[in-house]
């Protein structure tokens, strides 16, 4: 009610709180430097903002939340939906643009993977955002998803997807997860399989995704993906996601990873498009602060169908209010 | 001054003020399933973001205001003006990007019609926003507007628009509204003539616009609109124009409501464009809460000058904070 | 830390911090009546939006900062950048999109130059801001910048920029500011001179350009730029550059300013396009407020290589918050 005494924060971002009122603003900026090679030609070579976004989010009742997320370039909406919690937990229906629920490191923030580009799978077979209608909820140790949605921009026929999560151990220091999904949409229909173990500071997570596009099918992808923290502290996991480090001393934290990936995916970044190809990354980490994080990746892949052989090198400057 | 006491509050978007200083933000997420035909076949079949806007507004000085509304999308702004508001509430100047003075349902916020989408008279007529300079006011039972303006996406002429309210009757629960309005801009000139009555949950307001166009004259159109609030609410009328219901009881309000238009106008909805048309309008509205409404609506017409046909049927998830 | 006290405060915008933390929110509107004219025939004749802009800013640890700041029609980004502060004021690492460091009036917001327009030479050597990483900083009298950039929107290749300026004399109503600059971007090199004079209510400053671009060389152009403010205030110097009148009393603050320029530069204004021309311009500045400002400016040039001759006149409506 009106006389609710009224939170004030900010950690860099803002929150307003005021009994069932609520009202947060926060953003990311991500600087790129990319340099990719094509069988051993310069290809790109550039500067450039990777995303540049701004947010606001917050309750207007006790039942109904909201969140708008735009790029200040101009190039549109990431989430514009209102949200029903009056059910609790269990069952949440989100209505508007928000993610698809499919795929683990596609539902993992940008802000929190630990390689800096996704997998060619996710690039290629998860949809991300799209305008839908979403039932979703979490209870024990599970979470679900599913919804109808249409990718506007692609001017394509509504569709569907849901996501399924389990994860049987789950400690302060360990998780050990499991997840299915399903979806279809654009023509495009996909069977992802998903599974993620950390204990302290390693991690190991893996997808694979079974795909059809159009008339071409037995199209299918994986990737295996670890990571170790030498400053000791664990990636943190919840509701079906990893989320970012947040150092535990003042010197930031080093994450190192490495990644595996081969078969079929959009593998673009390191210019080899939509083939069917193999590439390994090697990756650094520092994490100056729970907000700012400082990457550097190197990726190098061929083809499985040509001779065709690519490379990326990858610096990001990361911070999130 | 530097030492007023600050307050802060959100109901969903932010205000704070600090004397004679204010900074509000806040914005508006509708999202529609919209499916429409023409003579029997669908034309569109869509899940779409219809407005997603942000706003910031607020007091530089005791006497200088301003607000900059702009959409999510990229697709441009919304307002963008500053306010002098020194010689009281009869004169106030506003300079920018604001709506014209023209129309009982354009001068209503989207937020707040009762019918989902305005009218085809308002769609065709009524420019809405638009640059240029306007001295507005109110006073006893008037409002008044008058400015020149240019629509700089129509690479316009300087025009002008001015409009005249009067409310013979306005108590808590019952407002008699006459208006009248005149504008000349981008070659289209119109006169507008505006009733609105309101007692206790029911209301009825019709507008008719005599208009030219070019060398096209003697066009004209009109729309007759009523409501009944099931729960016994009165729809709020302020400074010339609607508002929407505030539920009293935790259950939310329902509004039932019906529209007749006839003539010229922008029947595009149902896909009959420009056309001399006529159509009817059923519709029901949820208001879960104060910020959040669900509405469904039925439109079906056809056209006075051929055999065409055309209906549309609507839904909106609406919240604004 | 989490229990450090909340400040909030608005002067329009919004400030709020705790500890180490800081977010703020504000922006720009300006509104223009411009007419120009080109041998004698009005070639626009317009209001627009000359700026309207929203920024948010903050801190998001003791050492770590950040600015968004974008336009509100959707075209895109101004500054967008994550700043390391950890090495103290003399040496600032600026990572993304920023102001390039050349030229005292590019360098000086536009929320705060004394004409309504940059000078030619500024529009046409200066490249504003662009991508790209700097280290910059003050010290004493001295400030200095020195960066690479990347000019994305032209696909340029990477180039620098370097400043350093000098104020011999600076007290609270006086400063004597010497400056200069080179920058080699786009196939553009330029050095740049500026010195700037003021006591009390007078001010007094110039810029020098001695250009390349491509393959033509010996392109220079220059600017002096006189005012004084009848009321008394004197125009704010800091870090560098100036900062805009903050009036006195409740009246307000008046300008009048005057400017000479010659050589090549970018005399669009004017309708002289990148021709060798001169131009005069004289204005008068109202302040209302120091978050409101009114300017009226009349320029009138003519080519140095034709006959050809252009004026302009603009009105400037400012509100910053």
């Amino acid at each position: 009610n009106a006389n609710a005494e009224v939170e004030v924060s900010t950690k860099g971002g803002l929150k307003v709180s005021s009994g069932d009122y609520k009202f947060e603003a926060g953003g990311r900026i991500m600087y790129d430097y990319n340099r990719s090679e094509l069988n051993g030609e310069v290809d790109e070579d550039d500067i450039n903002l990777r995303r540049g976004r701004i947010y606001v989010k917050g309750n207007v009742s006790k039942n109904w939340a909201f969140k708008s997320q735009f790029n200040i370039d101009g190039s549109g909406i990431e989430d514009a939906y209102l949200r029903y919690t009056g059910w609790g937990k269990g069952a949440t229906v989100t209505i508007g643009n928000q993610k698809m629920p499919f795929g683990l490191e596609e539902l993992t923030s940008s802000k929190d993977i630990s390689v800096l580009e996704r997998s060619a799978i996710t690039e290629r077979y998860a949809v991300g955002r799209a305008e839908g209608v979403q039932l979703s909820g979490k209870g024990g140790k599970s979470t679900y998803g599913i919804g109808i949605f249409t990718d506007n921009e692609k001017d394509s026929e509504i569709g569907f997807a849901a996501r399924y999560t389990f994860a049987p151990l789950k400690t302060d220091t360990s998780v050990f997860h499991l997840g299915v999904a399903y979806k279809d949409i654009d023509e495009s229909s996909a069977l992802g399989l998903e599974t993620a173990f950390s204990s302290g500071p390693f991690h190991i997570q893996a997808e694979y995704v079974d795909g059809e596009e159009g008339a071409a099918d037995d199209l299918s992808g994986y990737y295996v993906q670890a990571g170790y923290i030498l400053t000791g502290e664990t990636r943190p996991y919840k509701d079906g996601a990893f989320k970012r480090v947040a150092p535990k001393g003042k010197a930031g934290a080093w994450e190192m990873v490495a990644r595996f990936e081969d078969g079929d995916g959009n593998h673009s970044d390191i210019e080899l498009g939509d083939d069917d190809a193999s590439a390994y990354t090697l990756g650094v980490n520092y994490y100056a602060h729970k907000n700012v994080k400082i990457g550097v990746n190197y990726t190098d892949g061929e083809s499985n169908t040509s001779d065709d052989d690519g490379s990326e090198f990858r610096v990001r400057f990361q911070l999130t209010f």
